[in-house]
């Protein structure tokens, strides 16, 4: 696909750009000695191992050398040496020596790549692999990002080196977007956010990622589940609430201890407790055995189905604490789950309905732009799925024919399903690009018959129902720390903590300016009075600080004409209104879920 | 107090009734072996080994002869003999000679009591501490109730025995009254109807203990939730969400794990995930560390106190499994929970607003009547509570002043304080007179000083807050659990699952009453349409059964004439009305929480 193709073409010339830097870097600082580096996702980094201190107002030095080298074109020449020519053009540096021994050990042939005329003066060398450019000179704009320590072999028992970022791009555009996006993301981090505007905290006195929602906060998620229940309920679905913990035979009938058992938190024995009660508990890592067990505490019919059973469960699952992330990526975290059970004859509508759910839900919130993807089952690993190949085959055979039929463009994600079958997956692509895990709408041919489940077909006989199991947000968790970024804390009026602020200029019009704030109450509008005393200007960056969305300045001139004087977040004004007018404003604003 | 000594009086003369069912058992049945027998907090029982079959279908015979006992009016005599006497007496019954040989060795004094002239014919005796009325005659009404099966000691190991269970009271009033009470009680038991109306379910392959709410008890819930926020909010509280799971230093410093242990689940040890985890988690079984980490997170200053944090949080506690019941006694529940921290000139002017709070949300829920308990410590088991004399005094001291102002009378529950303070608790009174745990006020003068709590007094210093723990509802699980009985299922129309049925007599009127169906949906009514090939009888009988308020039946006539003909669940008839009118009427019952 010409996707990969790009991909794989930028990753080439990220390499090569990394030699270039290789080459500066022995030429500028003689003693230094360079260890290793590769081209990454976002551009590149090179370890080195240096006595003196070397900072990021080197940069420039280090950018200027490696302009040099890539205007002058430089040839860039890949060879295949023997073990003993390689061990004498690295023979003072003991970690391409390391690596000499690691090539020997795996049997493999040795190749170098030569920046210049091989062994010609002002020429480079490093182990490697390739492949790279023709030459230097096909090296886009470049940029020096960071530095950080990093441990040779990333073994704490090692010594630890220093790493310099960088990047690459074909143009300077592109580079200077990658550029702005980065700064904008450091603004935007919704811990960051988070902190000022005290909208949450991860303690570690309670454990890694598990987050505490503040009041701030957790106004935007009571709005947010006000409106998904609502939805749901127009759209035929039904709410149950199930337990958090659930004992072993649950999850062994699920195969979760089999497939997903790295993922869960630890059993807790209830031997412990009661020596007669010879089982463990879980916490839930999913919600699908509990829908189950309700569909299994009665006999069911063909005219019952479909069944939608929706419910905001919350989940918990183990992770390593050092790849958590704040919000994005935790241990806990309140799934939008739902759960459709239906007839084979009903399983493709029903994707499409979800998938219509989906796409509405998401342009509400700010989302108009996503990126679809099919998760298969990675053929390599059988191992960590349930089912048969031909069930398996089928479920992404039909996931496929329902994109295909829509005219929906998609990539394919080998190895991205759960170990219950396959799915389709709508990445939310935020303010900066950026793609976010939203809706998954996963078909199950699997749990069904592992749990016994069916209904009792208009044949009188009893057949074996399939199961949706679908998320359109993901987690509460992970899309609200999407949405912090996404709109950098200005939260759209419909969901901000506090829509209108009070500020009165003065003692004198305090009664004037409570009477407002009541009004405002009774009008369900969340607001807040300033009665601070502090001047007006510093009242107004105080609320723009704190992202409110709109401010009503009231002084004794509006009062003897009982109007308001209202200023729009983001320094922009919107004049003087009688009361009437401007809550008539903002109702509308928060009726059609208005970014202002 | 009166009541103490009315309730002894009662146990006194149900033990004298128990000693009138011992003697008939022994007069009517021959080589039937009389074991013992106690009175109970509802009546009494006694315990007997017989050969052959003894029914309920004996009870009138076994009554007879008791009122015969009865109305003989025999004196009942205690005497203190010796133990060479009472082997004697005892001689061929082999329970008597077991309880003779643990009174021996426990070194005690052996009474019996004779119910007649001691040795005379027509005479009973039995080995008992007593007290007794002093004949017979001065015994109230009574009535066998039941058969079961009982070890003796209460221990599987031994041979099982009879029970029969019976009560009696001092008018004919009250018993017809109590036993009037147990069959309704029966009819109602939320179990029951629980199954009949398929509401929930628990099921032990989930675990015992846990609640599956399935859809239509989830309306209930949602709406009770929806009511509960909008009640919250204004009354000036934020709403926070906290994790299911904490480490153990959460509950090391909070006490959980010295005074509260036994009630937890196992912890989970991660110790099996990752080796440098050396850490355990607990699913939380109260929601205050939580809370109190988020008031940690950042300094706190006078001027932002009261704080008011609520949560419906759902958490878990161990409890034996013997003793669940339904979800009236469960493992896993959530609370209505809420915290709130505030100086101490604040906290009496709090409690009084939580009590205002609990008297007017109860109310709306149908509980006029409330009980109220002070719980205190029991001063015998110091050890379960954390902290000073000097606090714990002080603390029940001004819980027990706000009542007294208030001119609330209260009884005194000694012990049933939580290990961090006293409490008010308020126990609503049902439909059968009986009491439900619901409202609890705590006053915690504890736990703000175990987690360091503080905040910045207008002094500039550090203050040590107090702090309340307090539930309204006390749990969903018992709170719905409580209101199905109370109602018998038939749940005021707020909070009905579905408010009204549409009910065509005919295919002829489908259209009509599908367009009916539709506007009653968007008037956001919750309505379903029976559309079933069945006779209007039978489908008005099924809305009977299921307890829809509103059944909507509409046939040639009422299309013709644009009108609904309306029923009332409990076979009341409403008539002909517009579609607009049946809205406006349905809605006023909505918005009056009526129970029609």
């Amino acid at each position: 696909m010409k996707q990969d193709k790009q991909k794989k073409e930028l990753e080439i010339m990220r390499h090569s750009c990394e030699h270039v830097l290789h080459q500066a870097m022995g030429e500028l600082y003689p003693g230094l000695m360079r260890a290793m580096g590769p081209a990454t996702e976002e551009g590149f980094y090179h370890d080195f191992d240096y006595p003196g201190k070397i900072n990021e107002s080197d940069f420039p030095k280090i950018e200027k050398r490696m302009k040099e080298i890539i205007e002058s074109d430089l040839p860039i020449i890949g060879r295949e040496i023997s073990l003993a020519e390689a061990k004498e053009i690295f023979k003072d540096n003991p970690y391409k020596i390391d690596w000499l021994k690691q090539i020997e050990e795996r049997g493999e042939k040795i190749t170098v790549y030569w920046t210049g005329e091989p062994g010609k003066t002002g020429s480079d060398v490093d182990l490697c692999r390739g492949p790279h450019l023709e030459s230097t000179g096909k090296i886009g704009p470049f940029k020096l990002l960071s530095l950080a320590g990093a441990y040779w072999h990333g073994d704490e028992k090692n010594k630890m080196l220093t790493r310099i970022y960088g990047t690459c791009f074909p143009t300077q555009k592109e580079l200077d977007n990658y550029l702005w996006q980065i700064e904008e993301a450091k603004k935007r981090d919704h811990r960051k956010i988070g902190s000022e505007l005290d909208l949450f905290s991860i303690d570690d006195y309670v454990g890694p990622g598990l987050v505490l929602w503040h009041p701030k906060l957790s106004v935007v998620r009571e709005e947010i589940e006000l409106y998904w229940r609502k939805q749901h309920r127009q759209r035929g679905y039904q709410y149950v609430y199930t337990p958090h913990v659930g004992q072993d035979n649950l999850w062994k009938t699920s195969g979760h201890l089999v497939c997903f058992k790295d993922g869960m938190y630890p059993p807790m024995a209830m031997e412990s407790k009661n020596k007669d009660e010879k089982t463990s508990y879980y916490v839930k890592p999913m919600n699908c055995p509990f829908h189950v067990r309700i569909y299994k505490s009665r006999t069911r019919s063909y005219k019952e189905l479909p069944i939608r059973w929706c419910e905001l469960g919350s989940v918990y699952r183990y992770e390593e604490s050092g790849v958590l992330h704040g919000m994005l990526r935790v241990r806990g975290f309140t799934q939008d789950d739902a759960h459709i059970i239906c007839r084979e004859d009903q399983f493709v509508g029903e994707v499409n309905e979800i998938l219509d759910f989906a796409l509405s839900l998401n342009k509400d919130f700010g989302f108009d732009k996503l990126n679809v993807y099919l998760s298969t089952r990675d053929p390599q690993n059988k191992e960590k799925y349930v089912g048969e190949d031909r069930i398996w085959d089928l479920a992404e055979k039909t996931l496929k024919e329902i994109l295909d039929k829509r005219k929906i463009s998609y990539q394919i994600d080998a190895g991205g399903a759960k170990f219950y079958g396959p799915a389709i997956d709508l990445k939310a692509v935020d303010a900066l690009s950026r793609e976010w895990q939203g809706t998954t709408i996963q078909l199950d041919m699997n749990l069904p018959s592992r749990f016994g489940m069916s209904y009792i077909g208009e044949d009188g006989k009893e057949h074996l129902p399939v199961m949706l199991h679908r998320t359109l947000l993901g987690s509460m968790e992970r899309f609200v720390g999407t949405l912090i970024e996404h709109y950098a804390g200005a939260f759209p009026v419909w969901l901000a903590p506090i829509q209108a602020i009070i500020i009165p200029i003065s003692d004198k019009v305090g009664q004037y300016a409570s009477s407002i704030a009541e009004k405002l109450k009774e009008a369900e509008i969340r607001v807040e009075l300033d009665s601070r005393d502090e001047r007006m200007q510093a009242k107004i960056r105080d609320a723009e600080t704190q992202k409110i969305p709109y401010m009503i300045i009231v002084g004794p001139k509006e009062e003897t004409e009982n109007l308001v004087n209202v200023r729009i977040r983001g320094e922009k004004v919107l004049g003087l209104l009688t009361l009437e007018e401007f809550i008539k404003t903002i109702k509308e604003d928060i009726a059609k879920k208005r970014q202002i």
